[in-house]
């Protein structure tokens, strides 16, 4: 069902590729503006407590000492929560977390600034801190807030309580995952620099420039229109460059509108992991009964979350685990609770999946342990129960197509010779297969909808080249060269025309955040809408120029063609004929979700308007000597609808299968008493080439309609089966459950014990 | 027939004068960018000669030196002629002008580059140079380029010859007028820096972004895409920093490319005012046959220009010079033939009027001439022959609405009390009193209809706060206040909501240059087309959200009505909602001129879409003791169509009037061998504000149908009749015709003396 497509599907080399390989991009920490000041965080060191100063005498005489502003120096609202409004920009009452900001202090070089916000004293009266779900749940007082649970989502279908009734089997577990630091290579940064008309420009690494300019408007008092905020190459993100680039920022703006200079501020890396959002540590409950054939009939889940200091994104991962509690699934009875509450840690926020990868984790370790328990074949199992076209979702959405779950389970299961694994019983190590199915909502879903709306201008110049600006960004997914490919193929003309434009505010409407694997989906359609309102002005003007019919026009190849009578043209002289005849070719595309249909309260109905579906079946190796797992191979297969870029794709998956690999084995986040411990790379493991082992990637295309050529979302499916089918593969390697994570030698070791006990 | 409005025609104060007045505002030369290097224009210093060699031995090993270069380093075409290509960027083989950029010398500071570029050794073979328009014409074989003629315009109506000899009176004259120099307060200067997508951006002063993109395009062989042209806060321009920027830019551009670094070019006022293009000198032959009631039969006028070494816009300047020759009169029977010849000196180029001040300095002397010989009063006269509604012009072209020509021309002589009028006789001061009456073709005219198109980009913010983005710019006479006003009443807020973007190439498409007083007319009528597409958008979602019918609801004065019920809404929580709706507001409008009907051959038809008219009157004193000529005041009535700002409308009439002065007194431009000698402000006098005298601006609002709330363009014919009015009025003091400009006070002594003997 494939549209004929020239440039969509074809391998194409990422078009910043030059750039970041010689280091002629220049990211934020690169550039030098005159006159440019430097900024720090300062914050308490303790957890919890009631902010009573802040001293700076120790710091004023300093020679490179320029200021120190507090809450008390904020013009607009103290407030820069994304969702609920219960983070203050600068802490002026209660310190609730190691980090939470108190000040910025600007200095002459980000060196001092850094070393003299360290000095300030900021004195506190100590509260009693909670670190865990358990006691934030059980508090009865102590509230970080006004209660302590941050959010909730729920899902209430069918009458779960008679299915268990007549359920044959009734399988219950526990499982837990951990926190999981972004580790973007490039800390948080901006600049930001007054302007002349009482504005304020921001050039900062981020995902979500209009989430900035919110925040700096309503913190600073400034009307929308005097902000410009535009992205700088960014390098990486993972959904921890969504909402805390609004706080830093707005702190920066607000330093350099006092000024009246311009101020950069970059975290350094023990800051940055200290101050930052990371992913949300799940603590799950599933209770599933089956018929004894292992057809899924009721499910009682139960996610929690810890949220830390400040709700941030919690209420999109608290939506998202519960709207996808039990995968890929036909399961008519379910109860699901999500709930998030605040503890006095670092924020848990957005990452990658947005609770995806716990739930999935929760769902797919619990379809291995049915496996197990009801000694069915995992695969079998999945194969039994899952979405294909005219079934239901767990939140009952009917799915008319692009349902490519099946697909990528059988054709995982193929390449992986699932049927004829073996388990070798080599004495020292043990090898594990592990499979893990999930789907993924593409985009902000039902509860974002009225934010789910993308733009993208199309600038077509006399010369034939094409600037194309759009409202999402690069943050080294890949979306420049895809952004790229598919105004290509929408004008039907060659690629090495198309110049993509940094991401600004002025430049497009308030597309939304780069979040929810929303580019392709939303870029590309409102390319689509752009190349629906500018081709047939191109064609009107080619008609004229070769007196023809509109319709007998076809541009194609690069070459405008006359079908009448064979003739063709450059493309480069239409577009001067059309500059000569006086009609503008700049266009706006856009585009938002359709409508969806939900109830909110019962968690009902069209959660998302479509989905991504993916296997990962995992072969690892366990060391019963040290421990050690390793992951011989993943295969991955993933329904994109329709792949734009198969190269990017492939790359997208191996990054997020590797990022998964980590969060699974190696990135061991430790806290004590509120400070994180693993703020380095010495501390915190991040997987390397070596540890990753081989991915293979393979494409299911099962076009989506609604989506550009057919194409669903890829950045953040790539992830979330990973850590499931490597745990998946470890209990079968180990003949016991592993049901958290990261499984750490240790963890391997004391799993091996047990079992020897 | 003015339409209801609350901003249009009020009193504003100008968006950007806290900037300005403050020093806020940052010109390029106070802009600093990290890594910055500087340039300065390498020439030769013979007016015409065949270059042999550039010798930069002497200062290559300064510590300074950084690069020199070349033509031999372009990798495009050496070229940058706007309408004629005639020019190349930097002289590669022939030296046509002292000033001829032959290179670009690259440095640590603006002033080592400056030092360096004068070390520099062209060396050159001379050739005979010509400076003199008579001896480009009669030149035989010692052309500049193919031929000496640059270009030519001609009207040929009825039946001239015919006509004379039916005339009662014939009467001749010949006339010219002089050099001048733009002398903006900030020289010509950008800033070019590589981008890492291996394009480039730009910010400069400059008036036609859009030029500079073209030509740096076409010299670097770089796509339009890839190039970002940003207009700098440009301190005075006046036609000046219409193409030369182009030159100036395209030459940083390259040095920044080669070096791989910014580069930052201002030039010192002495290479400015060598280097740059000027007001064309005219000499003019006028015949004109009258019947003896004084009515105008028929004329026959030779205009011709000095264009100096390359054409410029002189294509331009030829053709209104052509179009406009004989005023605003109804005359059947016309030949008039304009020519630009080249010569060894700086180019003549764009000039506030485009050749406008220079034939109205014929036709409206003539006017004196004529009334002075057949004894009628010149105000009388100018009446009797007056356009009106449903006259044609000398072109033949049919006025249908908007003449506002005799008004004000009625209202300058009322104002003057001008039947009163009494010439003191006091021994020593002379006091005289002038009239002139021109019309301006507004905008590009029949020749440049191509490009007779802009744009203008609405945003509105969900809070309500409204950005606008235009294709023209702001170079001091108040376009961003205007653009404000006119967005406001379009959309029906308050003009605090409002903020005006600085121009850039990204933001809209391709709106042509920033002259021909275009921007009123050109963006307000953008900014319409805007507003009537967005308007629906908004009032959709306000009937949404009122719940009434969309004709029901009125956006006015800030205010969302329901003439329903009378119920109102604040403005930004209709923007909010409607951006909750997941509806963009953003919004391109575009307007271009009417198709004009124009007989290029004989120079016939619809030369411009319609006319501004104006009338000033200049009560002069002469003092016969030392010449000097004092202007006591001018009467000054424009009929705009309609005044959007008269605060500001009224500061471009005293402007231009001021400018006018400047060239008909004390602006003695003066040239020995093609060099410059009145290249600063001890020699090239311009008038303070001593000098100026009162000048009274009266605004006549004559609507026209195809214009903004009715306006017309008001930037050029604000210089036009200023000169005319003071010669004639110290002709009419002294009793003597002066017939070439400046009237300094030896040229006034000289017509004195001549009268004694």
């Amino acid at each position: 069902m494939k549209s004929k497509a020239h440039i969509i599907g074809t391998r194409q080399k990422r078009v910043d590729a030059r750039g970041k390989t010689t280091g002629a991009t220049k990211f934020v920490t690169d550039i030098q503006v005159d006159n440019l000041l430097h900024a720090a965080p300062v914050y308490a060191l303790v957890p919890h407590g009631r902010l009573l100063s802040i001293d700076s005498s120790q710091v004023e005489d300093d020679s490179d000492f320029i200021a120190l502003f507090t809450a008390n120096d904020i013009p607009g609202e103290n407030q820069v929560g994304v969702i609920f409004e219960d983070q203050p920009l600068m802490a002026d009452k209660i310190v609730r977390y190691i980090g939470d900001s108190v000040g910025i202090l600007v200095a002459k070089s980000t060196e001092a600034a850094q070393r003299l916000a360290k000095l300030v004293q900021v004195n506190v009266e100590t509260l009693e801190p909670i670190f865990s779900i358990n006691e934030s749940r059980n508090a009865s007082g102590n509230f970080l807030h006004e209660s302590n649970l941050a959010c909730e989502h729920q899902v209430k279908r069918g009458d779960p309580e008679a299915a268990f009734r007549e359920a044959e089997h009734i399988i219950e577990a526990t499982f837990d995952t951990p926190y999981q630091e972004h580790y973007y290579l490039e800390p948080q940064g901006c600049i930001a620099q007054p302007s002349s008309n009482g504005g304020v420009y921001i050039l900062g690494s981020m995902q979500c420039p209009f989430y900035v300019q919110k925040a700096v408007s309503k913190v600073l008092d400034i009307p929308f229109a005097k902000i410009k905020v535009e992205q700088a190459p960014t390098g990486g993100a993972f959904g921890g460059k969504e909402d805390i680039p609004s706080e830093v920022c707005t702190r920066t703006a607000l330093a350099a509108m006092l000024l009246d200079q311009p101020v950069k501020m970059i975290y350094g890396r023990t800051d940055d992991v200290q101050l930052t959002s990371k992913r949300h540590p799940f603590q799950m409950y599933y209770k599933v009964g089956l018929s004894s054939a292992g057809k899924l009939l009721a499910a009682d889940i139960k996610l929690e979350e810890n949220a830390g200091a400040y709700a941030t994104l919690s209420s999109v991962v608290s939506y998202r685990s519960a709207m996808q509690a039990m995968g890929p699934y036909v399961i008519p009875n379910i109860s699901v609770e999500s709930k998030s509450y605040y503890t006095n840690l670092p924020p848990a926020g957005a990452f990658r999946g947005f609770g995806s990868p716990q739930a999935a984790f929760g769902h797919e370790r619990m379809m291995d342990i049915i496996a197990t328990e009801m000694k069915i074949d995992p695969v079998e199992l999945r194969l039994q129960n899952v979405l294909k076209v005219d079934t239901e979702t767990l939140t009952g959405q009917r799915l008319t197509a692009s349902v490519g779950a099946e697909e990528t389970l059988q054709t995982a299961a193929d390449a992986a010779h699932w049927s004829n694994q073996s388990i070798s019983t080599d004495s020292r190590y043990l090898t594990g297969y592990g499979v893990s199915l999930i789907h993924y909502g593409n985009c902000l879903g039902a509860a974002g909808w009225f934010m789910d709306g993308s733009g993208a201008k199309i600038k077509i110049h006399r010369d034939g080249s094409i600037s194309v600006a759009f409202g999402l960004v690069e943050m080294g997914q890949g979306a420049l060269t895809v952004v790229n490919q598919m105004t290509a193929e929408a004008l039907g003309v060659n690629s090495a025309r198309i110049t993509v434009l940094p991401t600004d505010t002025d430049q497009v409407p308030d597309s939304g955040p780069s979040v929810a694997s929303r580019n392709v989906v939303m870029t590309g359609n409102a390319i689509h809408d752009a190349a629906r309102k500018i081709l047939p002005i191109l064609k009107e003007a080619a008609a004229e120029l070769m007196q023809c019919d509109l319709h007998e026009i076809n541009i194609e190849n690069d070459v405008v063609h006359n079908t009448r009578n064979d003739e063709s043209l450059p493309f480069e002289e239409l577009t001067n004929y059309v500059y000569l005849s006086n009609r503008p070719m700049d266009v706006l595309g856009w585009w938002h979700v359709p409508k969806l249909e939900y109830d909110a309260v019962k968690g009902l109905g069209e959660a998302y308007f479509t989905y991504s579906y993916a296997t990962h079946i995992a072969k690892v190796q366990v060391d019963t000597l040290t421990g050690l797992v390793r992951v011989k191979k993943i295969w991955a297969a993933h329904d994109v609808g329709r792949a734009i870029n198969p190269a990017g794709l492939e790359a997208q998956i191996e990054g997020g299968a590797a990022q998964g690999i980590g969060w699974a084995l190696t990135e061991n986040f430790k806290l004590k008493l509120g400070k994180v411990l693993t703020d380095n790379l010495t501390t915190y493991l991040l997987p390397t080439a070596l540890d990753v082992g081989e991915i293979e990637s393979i494409l299911v295309e099962d076009p989506e309609p609604e989506g550009p050529w057919g194409a669903k979302g890829i950045g953040e499916p790539a992830i979330i089966p990973t850590a499931a089918a490597i745990a998946n593969a470890v209990s079968n390697a180990l003949g016991k459950p592993i049901n958290h994570i990261p499984i750490t030698p240790e963890n391997v070791m004391t799993a091996l014990n047990s079992s020897k006990t």
